[in-house]
């Protein structure tokens, strides 16, 4: 299904919702919900970490990782470097966020593994590390034999672009989630927060088709390697 | 990103999913939720057609209708056909569907439109709509020409598909967001409506992520006018 544009100009668009999605996570967490902290008697603050680790982790630096064959004029080598190093962190970043969202959990007693968001969030790490561990061994050290890697590589993006689906979507889901327990509480339905909220999600998801795009479109022409043939 | 395995199987496991789907849905909102009402004194009743037209129709209909293409060994014509009715069908239900949450939230005195599972599902018809009348004017009748068609169909697909997975995320928001609106009022989280909402839920990604397989995939070889090319 690629389709005969560049796609650099979709990873622009890319790049620009990932800084605001950025800056509209921290502003939320930080301006509204009051900041973040490791240990606190304000529990709240260890959730904060949550949000923020794992869209600024998991799905942008995750999403960048993604792009960076089809954003990038360097080499094969050099991209493919960036690639898995950009995946570990991001992987790191979620893993981090995962736990603090049962820190929270487990200071406050409020059950764990409930929710749909819970249930495929656990999924989705698990998939990102199998995906991240599956390509460092076939496509990096030790590599496997030129057959393994040709007939990999296709189902190696395609897996790889189904986890970051599902990531951007339970993403959507962990923003809905949140808003609706405050909007329980008290939090105002058409207030600034809310729309805050939304919006970042909706940000979020933007940034996710715009990746997607960026994938199914064609490598800038000084590259020699391109994916354009899966 | 087409992968060169056959198309049938997967699509046949999205049947299955599709099947399981319908049946808990039901279950759900009928053995659970009291039944499905179009006028009653207990709106619930009212809202519960809202996820059993939704995934029955916008979702699964219209999965069916995207893998028309790819699942049957008709002809073309044939299959173009099948492809728009059942669009339409699923574009119908999916608007009485939409309509019945509203008439849900009127006559109880619910704001609409505040969160993120309405924008998204507003954006969701109105995307569907303006997908299925430029399918219709240009494939179908008057039809454009040939040079219009060769362009269009590429971006008809990679446009519809990506209409049909926000459909399936925003699915999941739904089940989420209305199972968070039950647990709050003393729905017990671990019990059986729980697990029957969340399961569902799964299905439907489940089933999501079929159809985007069986897409990517090869229709059956008797086929002469496969999608393959794109």
């Amino acid at each position: 299904m690629a389709i005969g544009v560049k796609a650099v100009p979709f990873s622009l668009v890319a790049h620009v919702l990932a800084i605001a999605g950025v800056v509209m996570v921290l502003v939320w967490n930080i301006h509204f919900r009051g900041g973040l902290a490791w240990e606190s008697s304000n529990k709240s603050l260890i959730f904060n970490i949550h949000p923020v680790l794992i869209l600024i982790g998991l799905i942008i630096i995750g999403g960048e990782a993604i792009m960076s064959y089809k954003s990038l004029p360097l080499k094969k080598e050099v991209k493919k470097l960036i690639h898995l190093v950009l995946h570990a962190i991001a992987l790191i970043l979620g893993i981090i966020g995962v736990y603090a969202a049962f820190k929270y959990h487990n200071e406050s007693s409020i059950a764990n593994l409930y929710s749909l968001h819970s249930w495929l969030g656990i999924g989705i790490i698990v998939l990102y590390g199998i995906q991240w561990i599956y390509g460092f061994l076939v496509f990096f050290y030790p590599g496997g034999t030129s057959a393994i890697r040709n007939e990999s590589l296709p189902w190696h993006a395609l897996f790889g672009l189904l986890v970051f689906v599902l990531a951007v979507g339970n993403a959507a889901l962990g923003f809905l989630e949140k808003l609706t327990f405050l909007e329980n509480s008290g939090l105002v339905k058409f207030g600034p927060e809310a729309f805050l909220v939304n919006f970042t999600a909706l940000v979020t998801i933007l940034y996710g088709g715009f990746v997607v795009l960026t994938v199914l479109s064609q490598a800038p022409a000084e590259d020699e390697y391109s994916y354009a043939s899966i």
